[in-house]
C-alpha cells in the first residue's frame, strides 16, 4: 500500500512531575482529580521561552505523550477495561489502553501557570492522568470550536462517571501529608483506585503518592485509610 | 536530564483517504467542513476487525496522524498562524501549526460509519483536516466527559468562526463535480481557502479537489468560481 515510509521517531520535548510514581492510583482519565497539579519541565533544547509565547490565552491544553511504562510490549487488538470490571473485551481502537499500536495517550488538561525556575520555563497543569517522569511529545491549545463535543455520544465510559467512595481518612493520617497535596490525594482515593473487578473487603491496598506510601481497604463504598508512611527510596 | 532514552518510533496504522490532495484548500481545524467525508483504511498489518469491536458506540473519534508534507523540515519556536493574517508570530505550542518539534496532528472527526472493503475494513468519517493520503497513528474514542470543555478559552482562534463567504457557484460548474462531492466543496469555498494576508481581488486561485481544478477569485466577500476542470494526473 505505501510507496513511502511514513513512520516517525518522536523525541521527547519535556517530561511530566508530579505526585504518582506508580500507575495504581493514578486518575483513569484526564479531568478526573483536579486537584493534581502536574509541572511540564521541558528537556533542554526545548527550554525556549519564545515556544510558549501567548500560550496563556488558552485555559486548557492537549498533552501528547507516551505510555512509556508499556514501551517495548505487544499490542493487543482487544482489550479489558477496568471500568466493565475486567470482564467484556472490546477493540483496543474502542477504548484509551495503553497496549495499542502506537503507545501514546491523549490528555487534557488545565493551564494553570506559567514559572520560571532553574530547568527552565514550567508550565503547571491540573487534571492530568499521566504518571510521573513520563515523556511529553506535544503540547498543543484546546480550541473549544474545534474540540469540544458535549453532544457526543460516550459509549459505555461515561457510565460510571459519577461514582464515588466515601473516604475515611483520620485525620492525624492525613496530616503527614503536606496541604498542598492532600486535596489531590483524597479525590484520587475517591474516585476508587482499585481495579473495578476487586471486591474483597479484607484486602490491603497500597497507593504510591509523593514520597508516601498509603495503605486502605474499602468495604460497602467507603474506603478506609489506615496508614500513611514515608515510602523507603 | 533523562537517564531512559524516551524516544519512541509510531508506525502508520493506517492511511486517509479524501477529496484533499494537497494542503491549498483544506479545512484549517477539524469539523469545519462537516460534509467533507473521508475513509480510513488500515494498513494490511493492522486490518484486525477485532480491534475496531464496539467503536461504533462512539459518535465521535480522536485521530493522531501525522503531517507528512513537512517530514524532515525544520520546525520554529514561533510561527505566523493564518487567521491572525500572517504577520503576528506566537509560540508555536500556542498553535496547531505543522512545523513542530514532533509534527503530529489531532483531529476529532464523527464516525458516520463502517464498511467492509476488499481493503478490510474501513471507517468512515467526517470533518478530518487531514490531507489525503497521510499517516494515521493512533485512533481513540472521543470520551465527553473528559475531552468536552465548552467553557474552555480558545485565545484568538476562535475570532474568526463563523466568517463565512458568499459563494457565487454557476450551476454549470457545479455539476461537473459529482453530486456526492458538491457539498463538502461549498463548505470548503465558503470557509475561504485563501491565506487571511492574500486580498489580491484580481487573483486567480487553483484548489485541487478530487480528481478536479477548481479555480475561483475573491473580492467583496464573495467567491467567484471561475473554472472547474479535471487534473492531469
Amino acid at each position: 500500500m505505501s510507496e513511502k515510509d511514513f513512520s516517525v521517531t518522536l523525541s521527547p520535548i519535556a517530561k511530566i512531575r508530579n505526585a504518582f510514581p506508580t500507575k495504581f492510583g493514578l486518575p483513569r482519565q484526564s479531568g478526573l482529580a483536579e486537584s493534581l497539579v502536574s509541572e511540564i519541565v521541558f528537556e533542554p533544547e526545548y527550554r525556549i521561552p519564545e515556544a510558549l509565547r501567548d500560550i496563556e490565552q488558552y485555559s486548557h491544553l492537549w498533552l501528547i505523550w507516551g505510555f512509556s511504562e508499556v514501551f517495548g510490549e505487544k499490542w493487543s487488538p482487544t482489550v479489558r477495561p477496568p471500568r466493565l470490571g475486567g470482564n467484556k473485551r472490546v477493540g483496543v481502537f474502542a477504548t484509551r489502553s495503553p497496549y495499542r499500536p502506537n503507545p501514546i495517550g491523549l490528555s487534557c488538561v488545565k493551564l494553570l501557570g506559567i514559572k520560571k525556575t532553574p530547568d527552565g520555563t514550567v508550565l503547571l497543569v491540573s487534571g492530568a492522568d499521566i504518571m510521573d517522569q513520563s515523556p511529553i511529545y506535544d503540547i498543543k491549545p484546546y480550541l473549544p470550536y474545534v474540540d469540544s463535543h458535549p453532544e457526543a455520544l460516550g459509549g459505555f465510559a461515561h457510565e460510571k462517571k459519577d461514582y464515588r467512595l466515601e473516604l475515611d481518612f483520620p485525620i492525624e493520617l492525613l496530616d503527614i501529608v503536606p496541604k498542598d497535596l492532600q486535596g489531590a490525594l483524597k479525590e484520587v482515593l475517591e474516585g476508587d483506585p482499585r481495579p473495578a473487578y476487586h471486591t474483597d473487603d479484607a484486602r490491603i491496598y497500597g497507593l504510591e503518592y509523593a514520597s508516601f506510601e498509603v495503605k486502605f481497604k474499602v468495604s460497602e463504598n467507603i474506603l478506609h485509610v489506615v496508614s500513611v508512611n514515608e515510602r523507603k527510596k
